[in-house]
């Protein structure tokens, strides 16, 4: 089959080789006909060397975390997919029998592999992955549609769950950073809860974007956003604020723009939350850190793909194009989110 | 009425005067006879103007924020009181119909007034508070033993309650600090779930008394405690760390304890929370702010209380005493709680 | 003032009477000029003496229980509202410390009033309440168009947010009964959360206004509604149902509806709840009573309505129409629900 | 080996087969030397018959499902345990990919074998089931100790732990029925709350038994229990009735002991939970059904076990005195639990 893989960091790119289509082994094991492969920031930070040191996988390999095909080929003890279905991978392949597994945490899996990270992933014809990892998609639901709800996805859809559960209707939830992620979470938090959403992004063109989807106010963040905030209800500050950027001073805005009790979601990184003991108790808040979510989030999401509450803008390359959506990627050129069609 | 009274903040201690008894004014007013007014180190802090700038209080005033004793008056609206009944108060006097009340939360009353720091408080024969800050004490429960729980008490009770919800049998949740509010949290813990406690403190005698209230382990904080933690479980991490001290480096070891997925509560203040957004996340760990506990906590933790679950070392002075008790505090001679008992 | 006032059950209808304006007398009352009064089915229940022994009302009263206005005079103590602010009241008047009150819950309440049922009521010019109940309205919500939420929407709304916590998207919720309540909590379920609305019903007009509001699905409730529901998923059975009849078999009917571990909610009433020990454990279902909901779901449904998310159909009477009004709703010639507007 | 089974049940009784000792065959089986097999009333009922037409196992079979032991043989995909570990088996064989599995509710997998009901179960030297149905067991419990808490135990115990989390300090829970459940939910009860807990019973043994586990009251069931719990506060009435009889009118007094806002959970089964729709919604209480526990349930039992926070009295039998230790459950002559050591 064919395959994008990096053979050598300092490349800086991927090649189109020829390698053979991955088996069953073990008794659990899933092959799935790749229908898409999402390209994510990830992806570029593995290429740049970012990851090199934790993960340090073996050259060439694969990258793509976030697959969606249809079943290829089933270990013998699978029960629950036929070949030919259509399915989402969770990132993960995961154990089932850790104690990270038995609370559904797939993430805390002790004996998991990332496939695209530390293993072979989706830029390929075929990936390899297990039967615990697959949602089956609904009819409607085609894979090159919904591939990047595969990380990118749950990891916004696991923190707007969190929140969800606090937000009564007349609270207030601040998303901050419109982009992928921050994209999705409006229209969960607006699937999932009855608060109202602000939306606080240095672009204009994701400010607009986010209107369209359903945010009910819209915040440059040019413009002093934590006194923007604050401006809504007398300076009492909201409930909750949704943080995908993570660094270039929006870990200091986030929680300043909290009332008392509120709590602030953290998922993009790069900067420190570095804040005053005092003030933590002071305005009793929480700071609430969210990884990618996990398999019972990732049936969720797609339950909510199919009933049409959120919708992916994507824009597709063959699998040939590979470096040339990951440059894309990097230059901005992307609207949406990129996913290669095998 | 006798009551201690601070005049003059460069005098640095509190004169004994005779001032006029309080009488009820507001329809739910209440006039309580003082038989127990705890001395916290946050009377040492308003001597010592830390809160000067906050509070702003008109000298003289009567300090006193932890008190217990009978009522005395009732203003024409009170229906759950009577004059004599034995009472503990609520430190905040609050109006009940703001959206902090309406959510059951004391704390956060817009329109609230703190005895003993910006109004007169306990340090005297009588303390005026209204209605909604009385808790009846059962039988048994005499004022000068229960006053510190209106404050010092409830704060830890808050923490560990809000702890208690996720510490599961085969959890472990580490306390940092077994001083005055440290060692309610090991018994407040013991009582509400069957975690396994691990006390962490610089002091032989504090982990003594920690291990003879039922804490389960005692870890020197002088020894790399973050390194004893951690090898409790094959380097998984813990939890839950509540954390009473707030500086000298615990809240850099209080995050470091933590499991996936765990949890830091911060009661103990001075330092700062500074954390890297990316082990925020890769962890997904939550840190989480607490301020004293509302009403519904101090009748919960009377009702430990009268049940026997959780006991208050006291050490009584006359009211004439009050600045013997506060140098007593501060050059670390009492042993458990000082409490006036006028 | 006018009033429309029950004088004797046999005459079976109201008189119009002028009656003394009423006027506040403790510190918290708040007479409030009404600006719509719910015309519900418990008034005809009062007039047939369905709840005469239960709350004894000292003749003639005035009814009407479900109301909203513009606040008139306020007593001495009262700060959160000022004359002429627009407010719907909560059902009931409370204390606002004893036990249930504490909780938040208003309906636990050991002293409290109900006005319009053992009270006098907003079928009147002027009505009297306490501070505690009133919710102030949002710009753009008038009063006539909201008074039927003070008690009917409240219910239905409560029944809804406990449902909802559970019901994560990909699960289903039954609404047995789309007449007043269940037509609003067809619109709190679509705001609330992502589950999919499946309505029953034997009313084609009700089904097709279910259907105009958001409902998912429409069942028609004479052909077998068990089977119907079990059909959607291979017999797995539904996570809710929210019984708005709860009579005429539909108790019956709705655990038979449940997939394991689902939650029956009780609203309607008249029928029994009668299962098996064995079926309530082997399929793990739950039972759960609904009363009328508190302050903070009043505020929480207020805001909703201000957010466009949950909307009455109304028609409405002048104060000298109540008997027509009641005759109306008796015979099935109310759409939607009546108020009348002094 | 040696295995007691189930050849006719008109026989009456179990005969002492040797048979081949069971093999693993798919790659997550495990063959567990058994160390301990609880005896349970379900046994007697399986010879009885009464589930014959549910189960319809094929004669002759191996009953037993309160199984212990230590591990004898792994299939090649098993990496969480190893031979010779000491275990406690769940006493579900689940496939872990169900939805009901992924939800953790390992009760509801569409999958499932029951051995001891449907298979092959403990009264033997060996049983098998597979990798995710094994509890590992701490230094110091022997199988023959804990066997019973495998199905008796996490069935009180999951109703506790539901129980537990609304039972704040000062409220009550009734625990109707203080036998083998009911004596290790009122261990359960203290481990993992701090409320006041009331037996109701028969039999003044149990009653004593109950009152040297902690019990804080004991009621006479043959003297108006629901009069004497109601009289316990003035009639409100208790937050919490946990019913391990299920019959001869406890399902009337259950419900009839609740103050508004109380729950009834439902274990035992025999009777008929039968209310009328108005007490449900008037004094808004929940009836919740209760299965055996989940693994994590288990696995949390037996972490309160280790802590020595419960304990079981059991009384032991060989594998030849099967048959003696059915009769003399049959016939009230076991202290505590009865358990065979093959």
């Amino acid at each position: 089959m064919k395959a994008a893989r990096l053979h050598d960091y300092a490349e800086g790119k991927l090649r189109l080789d020829e390698v053979p289509t991955p088996t069953v082994s073990g008794p659990h094991d899933v092959v799935v006909k790749v229908g898409g492969a999402g390209v994510c920031r990830t992806d570029l930070h593995v290429i740049e060397q970012v990851w090199r040191e934790t993960l340090n996988p073996e050259l060439p390999y694969t990258i793509g975390h976030e697959n969606a095909g249809w079943v290829a080929e089933v270990g013998p003890a699978v029960s629950t997919v036929g070949v030919g279905d259509p399915v989402i991978l969770h990132p993960l392949v995961t154990c089932g029998v850790c104690p990270g597994c038995r609370r559904g945490e797939d993430m805390y899996c002790g004996n998991s592999a990332f496939p695209g990270l530390n293993a072979d992933g989706g830029y390929a014809e075929y990936v390899k992955t297990n039967e615990r990892a697959l949602v089956p998609l609904a009819e409607g639901l085609a894979p090159h549609e919904v591939a990047p709800f595969a990380d990118a996805g749950i990891t916004a859809y696991r923190a707007v769950k969190k929140a969800a559960k606090l937000l009564t209707p007349g609270t207030r939830c601040v998303v901050v950073g419109a982009g992928g992620l921050g994209h999705i979470a409006v229209q969960c938090l607006k699937a999932l809860c009855a608060t109202e959403v602000v939306v606080v992004d240095t672009s204009p063109e994701a400010l607009k974007l986010a209107g369209d989807i359903g945010a009910d106010r819209l915040i440059d963040a040019a413009e002093d956003p934590v006194a923007a905030v604050r401006a809504l209800n007398d300076d009492v500050g909201v409930e909750a604020v949704i943080d995908f950027v993570g660094e270039h001073g929006t870990t200091d805005q986030g929680p300043a723009m909290l009332a008392q009790g509120g709590t602030y979601y953290v998922v993009g990184y790069g900067g420190r939350v570095d804040l005053a003991a005092l003030q933590v108790i002071f305005s009793e808040i929480n700071v609430v850190g969210n990884l990618v979510g996990n398999y019972t989030e990732l049936a969720e999401l797609m339950a909510l793909a199919a009933a049409g509450k959120v919708h992916l803008h994507t824009q597709t390359y063959s699998l040939d194009q590979a470096n040339e959506a990951l440059d894309d990627l990097a230059a901005g050129r992307v609207r949406g989110r990129a996913v290669l069609v095998p």
